[in-house]
């Protein structure tokens, strides 16, 4: 407290005096968050006693949408309540979560983890094993009691390479109880569930998590889904990953494959290509680093990022398929049609063709434009 | 709302009531925000009158330990206190930046802006008349006014698109008074730099800042200076970015145009031809975003935002010289290069390029994956 501060403008008009009111008004805040928090424990209460998810995305929508008018009504911007309200639902959401995840969908189940001493083997023992279940895990040493290891689980789970993922199923399924459910987590899709449906006569369905071992939450993460067989009886697990918090989209694992080409393979082929580029060039990273808008910084890290992974598991990714690598010959093809525009300097075809793509891409760049500088914002506000 | 919502679970309790009661708190909390920043007003009046730095370090410091205690008194995580605090402090030093920064570094200073009409032209007319500066346009129509425009000008502030910038400069430096500053903010330096200096006697300075005119405030952005001539003159141009919040990086106008062809026009580029890709494949982008982890949805945020944004610009960007353009190609030429590989499904060679673009990128990737992380976490956290 400076001198200053103290200093009297007028009755009720010291800085000490607004301070204090201040202070006030964020104690009753706190009360009424609170407040709100012990609502939220009954209702996830209910929610837990019915098996609803705890994310429920209009009721969230529909809140903010009340909120921010009415911040527009008493002067506040609702840009501010809306981002203010996200870090409350946020919470609210890993509340419940955390109340939640303490019972299992499946009281007393017992999980088995094929490849269970990999990184996302690992990640979802521990998640598993908070949840309540017993969990076992089979790795590569593990198999002369494979026997045992599967006496009695409900669920096998395979969290092996992609190109041993059909090998390991052919080899686990002869110990399998024949109700357990048999499900995958190998980024593609269609051969493994082939593998499964072929191998294990009862319950099948392959999972995509699209997260990594190092998601520190599961919540608002997407599970890929791909039915197999007899889905009812593997309900349960997916049932599991929501009560986590994960959003499950289900899909054909043919249709799953070849988005994930382009989401995947392309996405990460194109940022292994630009790295190597820069490689190449031996460009000086860290003086550029200083020229750096928030958006080429963000940029640069997306590519960054790439290389401190594994690269066993980006070959897989990128060589996953004959399909997948003649997409990204076709993706190659298509760059060096622009060859020409740049030796003759021809701007005119830029900007037809600039234009041509801004349709196609239609409302969405005006939607990645937001949601970017949303971001770039967070990102000059924490580095 | 779906029946089981409905349903009711005993007295008070079912979820629609509940919600309800969420609603009448929430309601309360935004009330006392809207008190909050009325107090926040006098509070900014009494600082402005008494020359008052808006950012109170220990103030707020201060504050957030209260709100964190209260918090785990009353059963909140005191973490989750403190990020909402730091969300409410913030607007609240946006708010009471704006309502103060009507000061001027250089008082009563006159600021032509040349190419006033343009995006980035209107932009800092805005910022330089909130700040108090007289600032007068010279468009297109303008010209026949040069004279009288240019008199008794402390700063012209050229703003124009870079094919035209050296046209301009030498149009207008012969109706320039001789001590007023010449600057211009034109994406490439060196050229312009030298356009000025052959034309105008008094101070010099080129500017770029590393911003678009969608940017909401100037807090943290980078400005970069490259120094022309009678940088002393020049400074108070310098202090008036400062002012604003931004950092200014001074550089040689050569290095920063060397930069900017790997940080703008290769970056930009590489955003262009894939997005490009993605038309001619006619993807379905709704059906992708579907199954995307936040990562993809970034990147491809990323791209989509280009298509959002003036053709014209990234056409002069990535046309702005034979060298940029000779670069481009040897990046096409790059990739290129990675066809062999896919055609014969070479892993072995991805995974020693792959470690070797790693062992380049060294501690960056390690750093970039946790900033991406971060950022990541955000975007879960707001979508």
């Amino acid at each position: 407290m400076t001198n200053s501060d103290k200093k009297n403008d007028g009755p009720g008009q010291s800085l000490d005096d607004l301070r204090e009111a201040i202070d006030s008004i964020d104690e009753q805040i706190v009360s009424l968050m609170a407040k709100r928090q012990k609502v939220v424990k009954r209702v996830t209460e209910i929610k837990k006693a019915r098996n609803l998810p705890v994310y429920h995305p209009s009721r969230e929508e529909d809140l903010i949408t009340h909120r921010r008018s009415q911040g527009a009504e008493t002067g506040l911007d609702p840009d501010f309540l809306e981002e203010l309200y996200r870090v409350i639902l946020r919470q609210s959401r890993i509340e419940q979560t955390r109340r939640m995840k303490q019972t299992a969908v499946l009281p007393g189940g017992i999980i088995l983890i094929v490849g269970g001493r990999g990184e996302m083997g690992r990640y979802f023992e521990r998640r598993f094993a908070e949840a309540g279940y017993q969990v076992r895990i089979l790795d590569q040493a593990d198999w002369p009691n494979a026997q045992s290891l599967c006496d009695g689980i409900h669920a096998a789970l395979i969290s092996v390479p992609i190109d041993q993922t059909n090998a390991i199923v052919h080899k686990l399924a002869p110990y399998l109880p024949t109700d357990a459910v048999l499900a995958d987590i190998t980024s593609i899709k269609a051969s493994p569930l082939t593998a499964m449906l072929e191998t294990h006569e009862g319950p099948v369905v392959g999972f995509h998590p699209m997260f990594g071992p190092t998601t520190s939450s599961l919540d608002k993460q997407i599970v890929v889904a791909t039915p197999g067989r007899q889905l009812a009886s593997c309900q349960w697990l997916l049932d599991q990953f929501a009560a986590w918090g994960s959003v499950i989209v289900t899909a054909d694992a043919r249709e799953h494959d070849e988005i994930m080409d382009l989401v995947q393979a392309l996405r990460h082929f194109a940022s292994f290509a630009f790295g190597q580029f820069l490689c190449r060039k031996n460009i000086d990273l860290e003086r550029t680093l200083d020229f750096t808008s928030p958006i080429y910084r963000l940029e640069l890290g997306m590519v960054g990022r790439l290389f401190a992974q594994d690269p066993g598991l980006y070959c897989e990714i990128i060589f996953a398929s004959k399909e997948r690598r003649a997409l990204l010959r076709e993706y190659i093809q298509s760059l060096q049609e622009n060859l020409d525009m740049l030796d003759t300097n021809n701007k005119d075809r830029f900007m037809a063709e600039f234009s041509k793509i801004a349709d196609w891409f239609g409302s969405f760049s005006e939607q990645a434009m937001r949601e970017s500088t949303y971001i770039i914002d967070k990102l000059i506000e924490r580095f």
